[in-house]
């Protein structure tokens, strides 16, 4: 990289499904585009061909896969994610826009699930050799309004949405857990606010790390 | 378990590919049943549905998969394997007898790829909750003399197979390593005796543990 302006960022967003993640990744493409930067639009899981066969498998098996099989699979697409696809934009100088990363393991697997948070982080950061985002925006929202949403989308759900309403309260109080334990990295945002005022606070945000 | 005769047993059976796992097991396994035992014949990767989607990926994926992903993928395999199939077995009472398990994992990937042995044994134990079988038994056998046997059975190469035998070379010192650490667990037998002769020896020390 010689121009200085080209120096990759990676960006990932957080929160339950419903509080609008990919609405909000589709706007900061878009700011980012208008400014000339090159973007890559991805997310976990799923976000290369290795990690969409893992997906199926963890999404969409009939019958339960074990606890930490399912964080294997997870810390699996997540290896294969950052090693082709994540850590070679950052180095072309691209801005990564990510739907999903190692917070949501920790939240839906550690707190929310039998497994230890801890050593579900740890499995994460073995599988990444410890890649962590310059910035994670989580779209903080009550679970019930979550809900609401997805109701009025009338969106299949799938294993994980179909899991009752206790556990994305836990899973809502982990992400919000790790927000505070990493205040640097987080930007917290109350999701329930119209879209293009969190919008401008995402902008806001990346201006300064850009 | 009431009958001292139903303890569960766990054997595995480890080394290259045309050592004579399959042989063996299926020699151990007609002679366990005369005995009067259940026997539940299993192999990694694979062992399970779950575990069958899996192996496709590892072994059948076109393109490379990234190392650390690869590990995980086999200890995610694992840990549904172990924890919906071989405890419930063992608890059962049953013989479970193995084709691979933790040792192929860091004979292949950590001495015979870039990763470390230590780590990749650490994820397997993380992956069953350290699991370990009663008995190991080590087909060891000259890379050049296994390769003859696949040729001769006209078998088509996975990926693994396909690899140079430089690499194989490697992953036979690895399994002769990780036997002389674990002398208790491990039985090592030279592969390029008689089929019959190795199936005595098994059955000796298989006597012992009933």
């Amino acid at each position: 990289m010689t121009d200085a302006a080209a120096r990759g960022l990676w960006i990932t967003l957080e929160g339950g499904d419903g509080a609008g993640k990919t609405t909000q990744a589709g706007l900061l493409e878009s700011w980012l585009r208008e400014r000339g930067r090159e973007v890559v639009r991805t997310r976990e899981p799923g976000g290369t061909e290795v990690g969409t066969l893992i997906r199926d498998i963890v999404l969409h098996h009939r019958g339960d896969v074990a606890p930490r099989a399912e964080a294997l699979l997870y810390a699996a697409d997540r290896a294969h994610h950052v090693a082709t696809l994540v850590r070679p934009a950052l180095a072309r100088g691209q801005v990564v826009v990510q739907d999903r990363y190692l917070d949501s393991s920790v939240a839906y697997q550690g707190a929310g699930r039998v497994l230890d948070a801890a050593e579900v982080r740890e499995l994460s950061l073995w599988a990444t050799e410890g890649a962590l985002p310059d910035l994670t925006v989580l779209l903080d929202l009550d679970p019930a309004a979550a809900r609401a949403r997805l109701d009025a989308a009338d969106k299949p759900f799938d294993r994980l949405e179909a899991e009752r309403e206790e556990f994305h309260v836990r899973v809502r109080e982990a992400f919000r857990a790790l927000a505070d334990a990493e205040p640097q990295r987080f930007l917290v945002l109350d999701a329930s606010r119209p879209a293009a005022d969190l919008a401008a606070a995402v902008r806001e945000r990346v201006t300064a790390l850009l």
